[in-house]
């Protein structure tokens, strides 16, 4: 069995973690997980984020977003906690999971650190993509659903929330930055990454990631279980 | 102003932390703080350590030295913990402190990194020459003090410790890899970093100690306060 990574992607506020759930849920209940693992092409589905996927990442995730704090988290601290927790996600859960034949579905990936930390914060990109090759040693998504929304939508959305972390807290230039990393990399791995316009409707969006899902379900096993 | 950063380094059980209190006091109750502080040439005195010298350094610092978390720490993670600790206490404590004209004292820097996780644990050099550029920005101790001790004598001394630490519970081999490391550093930098016979008695450690710090205050400062 060979195992498979969907990664969801995207700005503050597009819903990956509701839309992360609705493909868990609709997996599940539309009979493809079942099916796949009756085929023995699956072993089972898992859910998984970044950072915090592992317990070290959950303590590495409150340091990094933990608001109450008063010191100032600097940009390269920022950087390589991210690493950090990413090295430990990925060599004590994702790999041994993969191995294992699980169907990951994880909320944030590399992809992030390339927005957040290069476009959003202006890192050097050659550097983040040395980190991420550190941390990953070559793992990559098999497919990553990039939700996009106007970031400034997808801001006043978190604003509506009891509390924003440290990172929602930033300006809108930082969001539309990131923004433009996302779409720059999304021009860059068409292939990989596949855009998901998160401005329609919640029912909507999850409509056309189940679409999605279920066209490269089709091309990765679609011989094993027609 | 300008102040000077002097790191304490070497194996366990060497007497590091022991000997950095003895020259802080050695070096107010000689006077020579006070000289150098009337002169105008160093602005204070502060000891400091990795990882552990910032507030968030102080929680990473609990991520790798914690034995009692049932979850391995990878190699990888532990190298990009020790450089997201390093790069917060350079930016936001070791530069303004030396800034401000402070004389410090740190307990470990980066060739604790080279010797332990590129020696020790045998991860890639360059790498870690990379993560730890990143991590300072280039900054560099004026003087490193290497307490060399036998590993083996080391390591004896640590068990009599009540608790040990992850990094002390590591077999003798380990320890013997971190000590080829820092004897290959001590030769590549002979003029930075200087090697103190740590097998002998605490007190013939310590006036060594002072007599090496006394040559370099005279070869920076000689001409300010003689």
């Amino acid at each position: 069995m060979k195992g498979r990574l969907i990664v969801f992607e995207g700005g503050e506020g597009g819903g990956k973690t509701t839309q992360l759930a609705r493909s868990q849920q609709w997996l599940q209940a539309s009979g493809w997980l079942a099916k796949l693992q009756a085929q023995g092409q699956i072993q089972q589905l898992i859910t998984t984020r970044e950072p915090g996927g592992t317990p070290i990442g959950q303590k590495i995730r409150h340091l990094l977003l933990d608001h109450t704090d008063s010191e100032v988290v600097q940009d390269r601290t920022e950087l390589l906690l991210y690493a950090a927790d990413r090295a430990q996600h990925v060599e004590a859960f994702l790999r041994p999971h993969l191995a294992a034949g699980a169907l990951i579905l994880c909320d944030r990936y590399v992809d992030s650190t390339i927005a957040y930390q290069g476009y959003g914060r202006g890192l050097d990109l050659s550097l983040i993509h040395q980190l991420n090759h550190l941390a990953t040693h070559g793992l990559q998504s098999d497919i990553t659903l990039w939700l996009d929304l106007d970031p400034a939508i997808g801001l006043a959305r978190t604003d509506r929330r009891a509390t924003r972390d440290r990172i929602e807290q930033a300006d809108l230039s930082f969001h539309q930055r990131v923004h433009q990393g996302f779409m720059t990399l999304a021009a860059q791995s068409p292939e990989r990454m596949i855009r998901i316009d998160a401005n329609q409707p919640e029912a909507t969006v999850a409509a056309q990631i189940q679409a999605t899902l279920q066209q490269f379900l089709h091309q990765w096993f679609g011989a094993a279980i027609e």
